[in-house]
């Protein structure tokens, strides 16, 4: 086999393991939780389907998509920290190394296109970026809605704490800004968290 | 919440149900079998790292990517038949009933677009519809060599049946066939298959 193919079928192969690595949020449809690889699948559905609600017209989906279907890759070597980690510079040394690591397995122009867009969704400056964090933001807070606040009662998150860090949300799509508050404060008036 | 939205919401949920789909393959990194969203999580980056393969050049990748997640979400009603099924008139039955079902959750334009991605990855006219089964069929047979063909035997299945039934692999792209009979070749060559 010609070594620039084998370089993408070894890392075609190595990201299977993505599969084990396991998020916090309960799942819609199961009282499971999900793994990396169904989060990343949910989110861009969920990116096609509320495209609509981004604050920025005419965005490339495409570049949307591809940064939603790579993002977790880097968890393979960081795994998965909880979105309210307090050990942030931690998580952002290991999952620098991880991007590195994962995607050095590509192909050299194929190792810097994904670094690229695993960088740029990081950043969040570009429209692209900031409507893809949306999604990804959005999912876990809806299961967490839909499952009764259980990750938030378990992590003791207050309404506060959801709001403020996931204020970007609004730089992607006040819509879907509104939409989070909505079940936030929903979930505050059950009396479920403070 | 605004009707439109609601319906998104709800589809949103709904789908999530694919995740416990399982598919007759098993994993890369384990020997789990995996889902449907782990799947097509799996061939949209197969696409993005190999779209370079394609026979056609200037291909629609974002139509190819959102035809890869969508293409399995009519076996929510459908189920997941074999490959290599004797029940294909069932089959298609069945998944154009999931189609009205399921993306009929969706605002009415909406499920007119999700029924026409789907609708064109059925009928493998389009370079877009014709490079996104390649990979859908790769990422199975990669499994099972990669498994020292466990699927195959466990159902008998003869690389004469594996090359007759995925040689549409060589209608969007001759050099991942190419990949496909060196694989199903050397399966042979160790007697493991017939």
């Amino acid at each position: 086999m010609k070594d620039r193919l084998s370089k993408q079928i070894e890392f075609i192969k190595e990201i299977d393991k993505i599969k084990d690595i396991i998020r916090k949020s309960t799942r819609f449809a199961s009282n499971k939780k999900e793994n990396d690889a169904e989060h990343s699948w949910h989110i861009c559905v969920m990116a096609m389907v509320l495209a609509e609600y981004s604050n920025y017209k005419d965005i490339d989906m495409l570049k949307v998509l591809k940064m939603l279907l790579i993002h977790d890759l880097v968890e393979i070597h960081a795994g998965d920290y909880i979105f309210y980690t307090d050990k942030q510079a931690e998580k952002e040394q290991k999952e620098k190394e991880g991007a590195e690591i994962t995607f050095g397995i590509l192909p050299e122009d194929q190792k810097k296109e994904f670094i690229g867009l695993w960088n740029e969704f990081e950043a969040r400056i570009t429209p692209e970026a900031k409507f893809a964090r949306v999604v990804d933001r959005l999912e876990p807070i809806m299961q967490n809605y839909h499952n009764g606040g259980d990750g938030w009662i378990e992590h003791k998150i207050s309404s506060d704490m959801i709001l403020d860090r996931n204020s970007i949300i609004k730089d992607g799509s006040e819509e879907l800004w509104e939409f989070v508050k909505s079940m936030v404060a929903d979930t505050v008036g059950k009396g479920i968290i403070k």
